[in-house]
């Protein structure tokens, strides 16, 4: 992956061969998963650590459909994926696209290469959705400020990288559902994981 | 709505013209959901009365969505659904294509026209289930084959008639991750709410 150009046309052809459906119907369906959640947690700093747990099983998937759907097109990403900004940028350009069909943007490297951001300005997760204002004593909005109601996309991105040996830590650091100009994904290097594919992997 | 192929006309007009998500995602979060309610309840037959409640909730959403849409469109549907048998075309040409992409087949109206079924043959819901078998005491198959796992769709039916004046009963009869040919869900209409819309309804 040597351009952002190229990571953004293999995330759109993707996207344009993936079986579609409604992307309302969606974000109904997963405001009824955090729904539940609430409900059965209470507590919101649990429901964030479900959600990220729930993302962590799709995120394994969700990986193996992008590799194998990117190899039958001839892109072969995983070869090309060699550092931690061409991962960046197929997560955003190609990962994004493919399944939520919007792009996201990558920005914000550290110093020393190891976190990045991803920002997010639609997020089709929270299409119907608003937080009560803090304060907020009848919907209980206090507490519901601490939810990280899209806290889906740190799991999926987590489980994802860890299928090609890349441990990281994601935190949603912007929210547009907290009155946030972006949604800002924090993801962070933590370890290249010994065996495979990540032993040629090039810190910088 | 005077036949077949226009509601079948209208149903590709509107799915093209709404946002999409990838259909694998959704079908992964929507097995989410289930997962969840089968850890919280145990008892399969509430997982499905979970289901039925979450899917009405969301069915009341889609319907104005639907009538909307339908009438920016120049369609009015509503104005043409005079007799269960328009409205069960709505439901299955354009409701499930609408909202899953997939159209489904009406048929199997009883005598006195009061119950019909939508047929289904595939089911976008559950692109990656596989229920445990009869017997299956590791995977506690016995009780999962008492689990409607799509039943948000009968939730979602009833939540959307509901909104225009007819209550129904909806139930999945025949279910292809059960091992039947196809997916039937079977309607029955039970009363036409008395105010509004539903005055001039014809029962035939």
């Amino acid at each position: 992956m040597s351009s952002k150009m190229q990571a953004s046309q293999a995330g759109q052809a993707l996207w344009s061969k993936m079986p579609k459906a409604n992307a309302e119907l969606f974000a109904l369906t997963y405001g009824s998963l955090v729904t539940e959640l609430v409900r059965d947690y209470e507590d919101p700093i649990e429901v964030n650590a479900q959600l990220d747990r729930i993302g962590h099983s799709i995120g394994v998937r969700c990986v193996d459909e992008l590799l194998s759907k990117a190899d039958v097109a001839g892109m072969g990403l995983a070869t090309q994926c060699q550092n931690l900004r061409d991962t960046a940028e197929v997560v955003a350009k190609v990962g994004f696209k493919m399944f939520l069909g919007v792009q996201a943007e990558v920005g914000g490297f550290s110093q020393d290469q190891r976190s990045f951001s991803i920002y997010l300005q639609d997020n089709p997760l929270a299409t119907f959705v608003e937080l009560p204002a803090a304060g907020d004593e009848q919907y209980n909005g206090d507490d519901l400020r601490k939810l990280k109601y899209s806290n889906l996309y740190c799991g999926v991105i987590r489980g994802a990288l860890e299928q090609v040996n890349l441990k990281v830590e994601c935190n949603i650091v912007r929210d547009t559902l907290k009155g946030d100009e972006v949604n800002e994904i924090r993801v962070e290097l933590k370890e290249v994981l010994a065996d495979g594919a990540g032993d040629d992997y090039k810190e910088e």
